[in-house]
């Protein structure tokens, strides 16, 4: 059963909001956040506040949502894809509430998310805010190539998502989906070096997780009415559905994965979106009202996270990844 | 009680393990560690490699010295000061164990610790491990300038420790020190924007604190045998008296801290020592001990951490802080 936390009092998920920038807007799920920006530094002078204000906003606005107050928030736990998390640091200065920050790439929501259950299902805080952020230019100057330069994207790169979301987890709600239990993953590193072919690298990690889960659950593929993946994109998602099939789980007929889902693969996204705030944004305004209203039932939700920085790539290693798995119910 | 936990199974200390450099093991402590380095680049080609390494080594040797399995570790949490905390992402490669990564500056340590004790309290794992480490070279290299500029420290500057420990946590052992609770803290910025002067900017939030500790808990100064900070060094020091004066507690008597514990502060540290891996090999080393033997019996340790990025600093940002407080009894 090792990694597998079951939640005895099955913490739930009170409200979700989530932002997305211009992009995100005008492709697929458009019409599903609760804030789309016309403007990608939301006002403010750098592209970094930009992301750490869609941030702070996400959260209040969440909290908001659930008709609950600041000071009835116990603690909130979050990250980010910049260096030292400043967005989530940042962030957490507008709010006088306890923080504990994370860093898990692009898993970091669902990192939040099994860190927030924990400490409700003990019954040790009442309600706990998990978030996440990314944004396409801050991730783009830090990880690769200036913005000005115009570098060209290979065919196997993914688009980092603009995009931030906070959920509301809390023993004290009825009628909302709650989380079951969860898979903490391991750092798996198949040797995959090439820094545009993230959903290669993490699709290993992607799988190690989802067969533990199985196996540790006695769950089967069949058990979920839908089987998300963070952000493996389209090559990504292709070897994870390989890799898992040589592991005896067929999930051919009920998986998707947030960043095929996020971009209308047509426009040149290549193979789909990335970033802590693709899945974020996805699960957060997607999947959860189709699992309030009970259109969907279970999901097994396994965000992917790249574990690489520049200073790893430029010293020749390899890229090790995570991922980390939550059951959604109703 | 916001923010305070108390864990009512007293999760155990079973055993810690720490690794130090050449200067740590030139200084003050440096009979107590575990493991003190000659070479800071511990045999590998880059100080990055010898950081991660060093984290590496002291969980494996943690775990032995506890007399228990790689195969019995239920969990490892782990942070490291650098860009998305590779040094912890790259050592959990090394072990077949999930892994969740946090980034909590220089208090990281007490952070894991905190997540720790949750998951053993819970008892939803057995035996979990709470690792963090500094590397001088690949902090100064990566917040401050290059080593081979030689660049002027100026006298409120702190020296980042070269160190790394790991601590394990679990519910199945007698008469070693135990967790009783917590207190997770809140970022706080007083404005301080000078980024050699991490003291100052970490007092205020070592101050919030532990005066929310004592509130919360009904608890004194003299209930505490020591109050241990993370690394204030010798002006923050002084400043945290200064303000816990101001809201009614005096530490006068009881208070020491790691990072001006770690080094001769004759020989030009000016305030002291720094870095997650300071406070993590201090009390893993030198505090530990005297409370497995019954020197002292009740501790409070607040790590302290300074929430900034080079990107923050130079877009004109102060520096946001934190400090995660547990107590240690026997």
């Amino acid at each position: 059963m090792k990694g597998t936390l079951f939640f005895k009092n099955k913490p739930k998920i009170l409200s979700t909001y989530t932002i997305v920038g211009p992009k995100e807007k005008s492709s697929t799920l458009g019409s599903f956040y609760d804030l789309a920006l016309n403007d990608d530094k939301y006002g403010e002078s750098t592209y970094e506040k930009a992301e750490c204000k869609m941030l702070s906003t996400a959260i209040s606005k969440c909290i908001k949502k659930s008709s609950l107050k600041e000071s009835d928030i116990s603690a909130i736990i979050a990250g980010d894809l910049l260096n030292q998390i400043i967005s989530a640091n940042f962030m957490a200065r507008d709010f006088d509430v306890p923080f504990l920050g994370v860093y898990s790439a692009c898993s970091t929501i669902t990192e939040s998310l099994i860190l927030s259950s924990l400490l409700v299902d003990s019954g040790k805080m009442d309600n706990v805010i998990s978030a996440a952020g990314s944004h396409f230019a801050t991730a783009e100057r830090q990880y690769r190539y200036p913005l000005e330069l115009g570098a060209i994207r290979p065919p196997q790169a993914q688009w980092t998502a603009t995009g931030a979301g906070a959920y509301l987890i809390t023993n004290n709600a009825k009628n909302v989906p709650y989380i079951s239990c969860a898979t903490v993953g391991k750092v798996v590193d198949f040797g995959v070096t090439d820094a545009n072919n993230m959903g290669a690298a993490m699709a290993p990690a992607a799988c190690d997780t989802i067969s533990n889960h199985f196996k540790n659950t006695g769950t089967n593929p069949s058990d979920y009415d839908l089987i998300i993946t963070g952000d493996l994109g389209a090559l990504g998602s292709r070897l994870l559905k390989h890799l898992l099939k040589k592991a005896g789980y067929d999930i051919e007929a009920n998986h998707v994965d947030c960043g095929e889902l996020i971009y209308n693969m047509a426009e040149g996204d290549f193979q789909g979106g990335s970033g802590a705030g693709c899945s974020t944004v996805v699960v957060g305004s997607y999947i959860y009202p189709k699992l309030k209203n009970g259109e969907i039932k279970r999901v097994l939700f396994s965000a992917t996270g790249a574990l690489l920085s520049t200073t790893s790539t430029q010293q020749g290693e390899s890229i090790p990844s995570i991922s980390h798995a939550i059951v959604i119910e109703i």
